[in-house]
């Protein structure tokens, strides 16, 4: 199962061939080698997960099953990075890791814009057929910090590793000029991410690593 | 002290005045917008850290001392990726994040090849002033995973996450095929990193990003 094309093709599903894009289909005939009715997986990255056939029309639908939306909900707030390069590998590996949520904030010191959200969706996309999943990270913003919602950490250089997740948890990652302090609010607890001042990105892939390997998800 | 710039000066440092190159005067002169007699640190990336003095003729030498090398010792073996942007992004992020070692695997289904070591060196130099690092990252190989010493881990998905560690550690990334079973040694101990399936870059740099976590070097 593991080198089934793995393909993201949005629902509703309503007809017994599903469409996928002039992208996907480039990729599955050349980069694969495919020459029809092979078997694929296909998701609509909203926890329905299908295995079909390739055929020359599309996809043929076959078995398909709900893979429930994980718990808790892991969410990143990021300050977007100034460079194009980094904010495409940080929305990738996010989507990759299976952040459930990416949300750009807006933050006086941030340098970087956030890209437009079709583009982001995309990286998303594609990252989820690489990393075979079955829900779509999505993407908001940009807000601010102080309006975010819920159990919220802020990754901060020299602060201890963070603790155990106890339910669906929101992880800050500011820009590199800093947050000031009246930006953040008073509720936020701030975890340390090692013993080096990190990069926007990298911060923001580590620190979604660890928060995932505290909340017990990656033990299934 | 977080915004001073950091400079990697390889060593011996011999006179009271040591000479960044082309480039990193012009990233300070340029970029940061120093006119002179700026405060700077500097290490050599084998433990010496300074603060000194941005001058014409270079970094006068300050105040300086050794940072010990952090234990247990961290190593990543990975098999090369394919293109080039995330063999670069494995290599500026490994060193980042403070990775003492980065093995290149030679392995049945490698279908990268390891870029020339100077070129890992000049980037993983440049993540050690990023991160403000004391210890510069070490690049070596390609061997084979069966040659790899001391503890081995392997990265494998489905495994559980990685226990605690207990002494110096090498983390294996084997390709995007895999390892064959009689590649692999009977020694290696399988870790999970996820739920999901990850690209290489990925699983190397979460895989770091856990075994340093584990190695509890990410208290200091």
């Amino acid at each position: 199962m593991a080198h089934l094309p793995h393909l993201y093709l949005p629902g509703p599903w309503e007809q017994p061939v599903l469409e996928p894009t002039a992208q996907q289909i480039h990729h599955l005939r050349r980069v694969l080698r495919r020459t029809g009715d092979e078997p694929v997986s296909y998701t609509d990255g909203g926890g329905r997960i299908g295995t079909g056939t390739v055929i020359a029309r599309g996809v043929q639908r076959g078995n398909e099953h709900t893979v429930a939306r994980p718990v808790p909900s892991v969410t990143l707030a990021v300050a977007p990075p100034q460079s194009t390069e980094r904010v495409r590998f940080l929305v990738e590996k996010l989507a990759e890791l299976g952040v459930d949520r990416l949300v750009w904030l807006s933050t006086r010191h941030t340098q970087g814009h956030p890209p437009r959200r079709e583009k982001c969706l995309a990286w998303a996309g594609a990252a989820l057929e690489q990393s075979r999943g079955a829900w779509l990270m999505t993407v908001e913003g940009p807000v601010a910090v102080g309006d975010l919602e819920g159990a919220v950490w802020v990754a901060s250089p020299g602060s201890a590793p963070p603790p155990r997740v106890s339910g669906d948890t929101t992880l800050v990652v500011g820009p590199e000029g800093g947050l000031d302090p009246d930006e953040l609010g008073g509720e936020a607890v701030e975890i340390g991410l090692g013993g080096r001042i990190l990069r926007v990105e990298t911060a923001a892939i580590v620190g979604a690593a660890l928060v995932l390997d505290r909340s017990g998800r990656n033990t299934t």
